[in-house]
């Protein structure tokens, strides 16, 4: 059972009417693509956070940019929320009907309208997923290295401002995303950027966008960059004696600028969920796996240069993974390490963190909050992109247990304290939502957080995009 | 002489009163740091713009961020534009007080307030600039990369979302402000961002503020990303027989991942004027000067793989520059090459472009305008960043000749309608100050155009902030 809205929420949750009016609106323009079937609106009520709401009113499936300003035109017709939709896979109740409303699912729009591979940029609609760009991009010899774990929308990452596992070499969303058509609160359909890979030209409503979490308007069509294929890949995996050790030698390949393209933590609970989970025979202490991206001989100093480090800090020798089906193995075992988790406690919800602090404050937040949860008894799983001094705790509860929620909650708070008092960020990457509101007044102040409420409340003056979501209004 | 302003410009022009009671309240607030001196307002309203506006009615000299709250507060008080200054190096008239106003100049902010060597990052009052900070920062193994030639500040360089020579593997200012203290319009002090590595905490005002111009705020302090002094570090230069072949080259690298750190072209023109100011003996062909960072071994292999493209284009042999004396001469030759190009043609203004094209348009961009410009008559100089897809003819004009005015800003019209047709921007570097507001319209659409302004006028209520700058209000 999911957790009821904590009651500070509850002043956004007075319930819009969406008047039948509207319902009936939308079920002539877009006939059966409307849905007010339970199981369909229930769907698109919920993601993976552990909130619990009503569900929207009615879900359109959108089909083109015009389908999609005309859904929120006559939603703002009728003074009724939009909740953007695409995969599901949001980890903090973005997607949740908190003010009732409709869901706009652009999952159909998952078209790659265009491949400059030549410039090394894409133009996809918001519904295609990552995996399924690069599948589509496979004979350019390019890729799209941005990968949060879950195979997300290209609309929802951008919107949540999503980064995982590249990030460290490759940047996040805000360095990747050139270029955004976007429909705004009124309907109007307006472009973003270009696709200069630079630009001086006027506000940057670009990266305005990208985070806003579906509040300043809809996603139509995202336009990212390409990296050409490294001519030699070669992942590895490192145990070592502590968290501290691993952590340690990330710092120092951080510091040394090393171009690693991939360098996550996985401690040793979560190493014996993947063993049970994905089959596998890892060695279970904290490890770091790793990936190194660029041409064999640079590939292979990188891999010497880190091997030499982790060994100052007492870890074993590297274990390579050099076909790409091992490669596949392993980075398919970590990203099933939220899921491995889950099933390490029947009947479980994971509570995940999302902390993320300047690399040298990495170890202190991280061995501090370590030692907090193990002292609280509640299973967890940690995993880490360390390298940009990121990582997640996932509490794994008793969602009937209320004490063991709180407790969660109790913890997930003394992080964030540590993590901010750190001068680091409450979210590195999941963004805000409903979870981590008073945290964002915290960490940004009240004048930067009234200064993004001045911003909504001028965009979208009706407050119908995804409302009650990043703060309050 | 400069030009008076567009007529297109002149509704913007309405001067607002700056009443003598403002002029006292300041006088009295900050002694002999408010200044009226006839020069001092000069020096401070113009930039190196071609532009001519009447000057401030006053000068305040900032030594605080405080400082800078209570003088905006005054002007919001009064109703009286501010216009932030910190050196002086703009090219696009955001400096002239067309509206009248007041400057606050922030040079004297120029303490770097903290180094965190171990996280990467630095913290600058916003009068620090960018040789400055690397002299400061010297003994920690670090350096700024963001390198725009003028010997800019830090605050102007984030107001107009700078870049520069080693873009192209650094990023620009936008990739690279993690954080930023603003003076809003109320004269309000905010921090926007932290200094972690990547947030999703809310909506990105750091981005927001990072070019804006100074028309959303006071600029009070900047923290940056700080890079590893690479290991090694070789520059080349490579003359090629045409520019067609020197852009081919660029564009193959680019297209290749070579991690290139600088990829400048510098035509035959622009090499004879560079030869006779810095007195050197380059071959005055186009030519590309190049860096290479990375390990030894690394550098090596960049070095190699571009030579063997350079070749297949006809490019010459390399001829490099080892020791940093070298390397410095030829970049101190690159970063005159404005100045030996106006003393080219003694009396003479140049015009500066700006465009940025995805990096396959680069070739069909740059030959077309180069045989137009040739075709005109006007002298002029080409440099380019054009590993970025971003070039600069700078238009020689005698300021006395309106027909040779005209005749440039035709040049530069059709030079941006050609970039904008190829998906490019009219602005990689400059910002849009006083002269592009109608290209970027043009680029943008009303519809971001007026997102813009929107935005604008929610922050700025009273339109004090810079007003004029960027679009009409």
């Amino acid at each position: 059972m999911n957790a009821p809205l904590p009651a500070h929420l509850l002043p956004d949750m007075a319930k819009r009417e969406t008047p039948a009016a509207l319902v009936d609106a939308l079920k002539s323009r877009f006939s059966d693509r409307c849905s007010t079937a339970l199981v369909v609106r229930e769907q698109h009520g919920r993601d993976e956070s552990s909130f619990a709401a009503p569900p929207p009113a009615a879900v359109v499936f959108a089909e083109s940019t015009l389908e999609v300003a005309d859904a929120v035109k006559l939603a703002a017709q009728y003074n009724v929320p939009v909740i953007p939709f695409g995969v599901g896979t949001s980890l903090e109740g973005h997607l949740l009907a908190i003010q009732g409303g409709i869901s706009i699912d652009v999952s159909r729009m998952n078209k790659v309208l265009s491949i400059n591979a030549e410039d090394l940029t894409v133009t996809v609609q918001p519904g295609v997923t990552r995996k399924q760009l690069n599948e589509e991009i496979k004979s350019t010899g390019l890729f799209f290295p941005i990968d949060p774990g879950a195979d997300a929308t290209l609309g929802g990452m951008s919107a949540t401002r999503a980064s995982g596992t590249n990030a460290v070499r490759y940047g996040t969303m805000r360095e990747n995303v050139l270029a955004l058509q976007v429909v705004t609160a009124s309907g109007e359909v307006i472009r973003t950027g270009t696709r200069a890979k630079k630009s001086s030209a006027g506000y940057d409503l670009t990266r305005l966008m990208v985070g806003s979490e579906g509040t300043l308007g809809v996603i139509t069509e995202v336009t990212v960059k390409l990296y050409p294929l490294p001519e030699a890949i070669s992942a590895a995996i490192c145990s070592f004696p502590s968290i501290e050790a691993a952590v340690r030698t990330t710092i120092e390949v951080i510091q040394l600028g090393v171009p690693i393209a991939r360098v996550e933590l996985i401690d040793h609970n979560t190493v014996r969920m993947v063993n049970k989970h994905s089959k596998l025979t890892l060695r279970e202490e904290p490890m770091l796996l790793m990936e190194f991206h660029g041409t064999p001989g640079s590939v292979k100093e990188q891999a010497e240069l880190v091997q030499e480090l982790a060994s100052n800090h007492g870890g074993n020798a590297f274990e390579w993974a050099s076909t790409p089906e091992e490669r596949t193995r392993l980075w398919t075992a970590r990203h099933n390490a939220y899921f491995a988790a889950i099933q390490s406690r029947p009947g479980c919800r994971a509570i995940s963190t999302d902390t993320c602090v300047p690399i040298s404050r990495l170890a202190d937040c991280l061995l501090e909050s370590v030692a907090e949860v193990d002292a609280s008894g509640i299973p967890y799983f940690l995993v880490g992109h360390v390298g940009d001094g990121n990582f997640h705790f996932g509490y794994l509860i008793n969602p009937d247990d209320p004490a063991e929620r709180a407790a969660a909650e109790v913890l997930n708070h003394k992080l964030v304290s540590r993590a901010l008092a750190l001068e680091g960020t409450c979210t590195g990457e999941h963004g805000v939502g409903l979870h981590k509101m008073d945290f964002l007044v915290t960490e940004a102040g009240d004048g930067a957080v009234n200064m993004m409420r001045t911003i909504k409340r001028a965009l979208d003056p009706k407050n119908i995009m995804n409302p009650g979501k990043i703060f309050s209004i």
